[in-house]
């Protein structure tokens, strides 16, 4: 994901000084998209996937709403700061449940173990943002 | 959008009773994800974009934001519901920062005044889910 | 839906006379991608979701496919004829193939009756509009 | 975005022994999404949007497809084969034609060479994925 970090530093007109923090979420928050979109895979392949409903849900939420943070972050230009704070909110609350229900899952499956991972890493990229973004 | 209503009729085992609620929040939070796509691509084809960037960006970010609203709700099975609720929020700021920009060019571009109107439906559809969840 | 077609009516600048195919065509892979994803969903709360992988997974695939036609075909502005066709025919093979599969359990499942139906639909509206593009 | 290839190394039943063309697909789909979501916001933020609507809706296009691509391939449980194939077709066609149009900026706009480097890299690895499906 080297070019990401590239294409912010080509952009004519960043709204913000905050393009450290708005680089590592991007990059978490796709990370953490594709982990959780191949853990649901994997949850639904497993042989009780009837068992694992919660976590596969959490997971497609969680994938979907990080896509959604990604995309919004990778905009480097002028953005409606009170939209990006509740978007980074909605995205926090998804990495946080979705890191607990994989998490109780983590010993003895490791997709789970490295989402719970995953999202947890996010968790904290989207908590830096938004402190970036107040101050 | 008909067969929707009917997707949600046939589903085995809805976590909740606020069918209606959702059903009617999964067509708004739809049609205003494709009217903001329309509208940014409106906008970006007038004679003077660059007048009308911060328009074009909100249109693109609460395309996606309702999108993934939409893509959530429809979803009758049970859910997290901090995660609902703070998505719902996120879908809220969005729609209400974009119906107030678009509103401002309301009188002079017509895709502006209905992208307005579809937003401001999507945000009265989330108050009414987000009632629901509650109740 | 109604705003969607109003909105293709005021873009300024469309790149075809091809709007009537467009806006069905948007409508229809909007309303595809939604009854996949409940589709998916229900598949998932029957008592043997094992027995139904393969369906949940062309439901889930069928339904980023058609939501990213409905996003493209709702830009009216000038595009790129090779690349409109491709995703045309992409969402034309996922239609059928998620067709194909619902359509197997159509006889003791509604939800994927009902979804077997709306696949059928956009393939039919992603035909029309290939045609229009070469026309 | 290491977790990805460890995620598929974790994967209980993965449908194909192309993990390795599965990997690169996803992080380079994922790399030339998220770098033409910035290169569109960039070439808005330039001094003269107008001139490059062309890039701007490439970009856009380009953008989804590609993150369909990393969706459907962040799935490593068995999956339609003339789907994922007519979804790599579509990827190709996007990624070029959005590589051709940064391609003519490239000198006088760093995004959008950088953009077309990740367009290039990503068409790539989907020839390489469509070369894995065929073996």
């Amino acid at each position: 994901m080297d070019r990401i970090a590239r294409m912010f530093a080509t952009h004519p007109r960043p709204a913000s000084d905050a393009g450290e923090e708005a680089f590592a979420l991007v990059t978490a928050a796709a990370e953490c998209a594709h982990t959780c979109i191949t853990c649901a895979d994997a949850c639904l392949e497993e042989d009780d996937p009837a068992a694992l409903r919660k976590c596969i849900r959490l997971c497609q939420d969680c994938a979907v709403i990080c896509a959604t943070t990604s995309t919004l972050i990778a905009r480097p230009g002028a953005q409606d700061r009170n939209v990006l704070e509740a978007q980074i909110r909605a995205c926090i609350e998804a990495c946080r449940a979705c890191a607990d229900e994989c998490g109780r899952h983590a010993d003895h499956m490791d997709h789970c173990r490295v989402c719970a991972e995953a999202c947890r890493v996010c968790a904290e990229a989207c908590e830096r943002m938004a402190g970036a973004l107040v101050a």
